[in-house]
């Protein structure tokens, strides 16, 4: 990190941080914040709009940020095909000098002055659900920040909700297909997507600013610091759908809210609000939604201003006795999963139970 | 697990499920919940008379409630000699053909519909204390429903109290007559006991009605959910009574409840509420002493209701990084407590410790 | 322990036990608990007077209370200059014959009735903060009680604030003279000042008066109990002031109050009040100021009449799984700030800061 870099996220010139800010639902949006399909209509679209035409490169080599972006543009954004983005390190120079070019379409990443910023903006999928394309999208854009000038990570999520976890209907789709071929694919998605979580050496930052589900609230423990909304909560209810646990959450669970309570989410569906994952550890301080994003964006601007090397030694110090044992984990759960799959028997328990839920509805 | 057999427990037939939840002191029965002695007379022995003449076998080898059960019968059970039960796979297919003649003298054992039920309900100690009998009848109905095709075990007691740990007066008793071969038969015992936690495969939900005392709460740890009464309070006090931490709790307690509370409750005897042991993470929650027996047996119900494979194999992922290692812990603090009980110095400060606690009563 | 021996601290003979108890603030002196120097002025120099012309030695071998006491004397102390007190085995014998000598500069030892106490006093820097010598002191004080006969130690400190960590002015002081060698040297103290905690094979109870920074509450989860005052707050700004976590706190912290909190402390230098600290596992108790020594007092004194091997066995096994562990901790922990001051660019960013903070006062 030899020199400093004008930032090239979304604060650049023309005043679009107070529009920014609302993505966290604060100020007069507070109203609201629980409808998730009005924010994703009127606010999300009107500062994300990818304008490919003028991608933002710096020259200096790794403009990460996902292009420049046309703040008074359509609803609709122009999706780029899914890239066949490969992690080959012989490679990475020649990704790197296109990596402005880089195009998501479930995620909007920006680089921020000293941290990069991922936000779960799903197009694909209802609630920011998650697909084995979109937890590709996700890994990409953790190998690009770490590999960048920034100091730590900040994931956070457009709409009211933060993460609903699994695309349900996307498993059944998939698997009532080709269970073996799915069940293999889907589960080595899920396994690569916790893995990239486990391995990211820079401080990671989760602001949860609503519902965080299954794999979505399993992965916080993988994540350092976690701030959370009043409106946010978090359920992990695997055994009610017929799951096994994933993202670590067998391990980390216990490990965090003790046994007793971990295994009342994971067996039994509790739901925790977010003062009681707060008092129980699972997050590390709530905030008042309306002025969330500003109390996140303050703490995080003021971590960002820490040396990088301390930030990164200290994170290894606290991760270094949990690493090994947390990537045996994520094997051991996805493999159980991939089991649970490809078996008919797991299998008939998931899709009656899911329709089940649909004749429900 | 190929088919459903009918459930042969209480709830069968001629509507004893509403005596049933009296046990947990429920509705009309409040005001008696912290007299132990009323409850033993009045309510206990009514639903509790074992008619061995009617014993309740189904066929299909797995019949493991003990016995049929007559419900408007006398205060006195005809209690069966303990029998010699001789935990050896050779002779499982034997002993499984008797299973269904199988008495319990201080627990009561039900088979319910997906699940077990066993209650500590203790006639030959006071206060559900443990003896190494009990504790042996304890890890025979475990090993029973380990094999039956229920899909969890939950474990409850009768009266007020849900176990009041070791029986003390039993420990003076045996140790005064032979120091050196007592000391290591009831090591031993609690070893085995606690072991048979430890290894238990399906998912323990523990309710808890009353004071859990020393081993009685030691184990809520090796369980994997444990829901309280308001009534509940949990105390551990080892270091007061000269002895050293058994169940685990050693490595338990200081992961859950933190090294400093669990100290304070080791070595200072210091006493939980439920609330405290719930914001502690030793319970998943507390419910209201009057609905606490159907909040109990509402969830229990539901979580009977999800896949056998999914229970057992979360179980085994959440447990299977602790699972060695609490093997250790337990050896080596049976270990400890064996060596103190064989050594004059350690007896003597038991005994005058215990001594004086009778004199001061 | 073959006999027990009258106590030789303080508390022995013309009525000094009321003025000791002042050291805790409680009673009459409440208003004045946080002034620190105030209370180092008026009651701390006149019980602690060193009258070396009458060391106590009671001849069965283990006089380790830091010599007799002069209760009317003026508030200058005699300061014996540091000794090398080596601690090898072949020594030990010489060494205790001695021990009634040892003087301390910048903490009080006192011998108790079954334990021994240890106060931070610190004459040489402010705020009880840490210095490779004062931290030399509480090793030499941590061998003497792991050697005597008591069977617990209890470490408080004199004045408001309990410890405020390592000193940062005599850090800036050595490192800008001669970073190398100085590095190395603060490293290892900090090493083996931690190192004496981990391995104390006694309960130790930590008695928090006020504030706790830094190393100084870092070092509380290798204490066993950990009782505090409402006054006291705790705080580890380890990435705030450029530097990386210490006394296993990187390990312990995430262990106690969930990696969540734990890295909000670490990296954003979260404050946690008594209260907080409590509910999170970090302490054990907390109790009204005016009342807080009394309440220890009771509480240690009735710890210290257990016994001594049960006390020291439970606290085996409770640690024996996490000591090796510790100390690899430790050792990284402290290799990570060693090479952090080695380098021009760590020692530049941790200057830098402490300079603008300088700048700001």
């Amino acid at each position: 990190m030899p020199l400093k870099k004008p930032h090239n996220g979304l604060q650049n010139g023309d005043g679009n941080h107070e529009k920014d800010s609302r993505h966290f639902g604060n100020g007069s949006q507070q109203q609201n914040m629980d409808l998730n399909d009005h924010e994703g209509e009127h606010n999300l679209p009107s500062v994300l709009e990818v304008n490919s035409d003028s991608p933002v490169v710096n020259g200096i080599g790794s403009s990460l940020a996902n292009g420049s972006l046309n703040l008074h543009s359509t609803v609709k954004r122009k999706l780029d095909g899914e890239k066949d983005y490969v992690f080959d390190k012989r490679l990475r120079y020649s990704v790197r000098q296109n990596e402005s070019n880089c195009r998501f379409r479930d995620i909007v990443v920006r680089k921020e002055d000293g941290f990069t910023h991922i936000l779960l903006s799903s197009q694909t999928s209802d609630n920011n659900a998650l697909t084995p394309e979109i937890m590709k999208e996700v890994r990409r854009a953790l190998c690009n920040a770490s590999a960048d000038d920034s100091k730590l990570l900040l994931l956070s999520a457009v709409g009211s909700v933060f993460c609903s976890g699994l695309d349900y209907s996307y498993l059944i789709g998939r698997l009532s297909n080709d269970r073996r071929k799915e069940s293999t694919r889907i589960a080595e998605a899920i396994r690569d997507f916790v893995k990239a979580f486990i391995q990211f050496k820079k401080p990671i930052v989760v602001a949860i600013n609503g519902p965080a589900l299954g794999l979505g609230a399993s992965i916080l423990p993988l994540c350092d610091i976690v701030w959370a909304s009043e409106k946010a909560w978090f359920q992990t209810p695997y055994a009610t759908i017929r799951l096994t646990p994933a993202g670590c959450s067998s391990y980390t669970f216990p490990q965090i809210l003790g046994v007793a309570l971990a295994n009342e989410m994971l067996f039994c569906g509790r739901k925790l609000t977010a003062q009681e994952a707060c008092s129980r550890g699972l997050v590390s301080q709530v905030f008042w939604p309306t002025t969330f994003s500003q109390e996140v964006m303050l703490r995080v601007k003021e971590m960002a201003s820490c040396s990088a090397v301390v930030l990164e030694e200290s994170k290894c110090l606290v991760r270094s006795f949990l690493k090994s044992g947390l990537e045996d984990v994520n094997e051991k759960e996805c493999q159980m999963l991939k089991q649970l799959w490809s078996s008919s028997k797991g299998l008939d328990s998931l899709f009656s139970y899911l329709q089940d839920k649909i004749y429900e509805v």
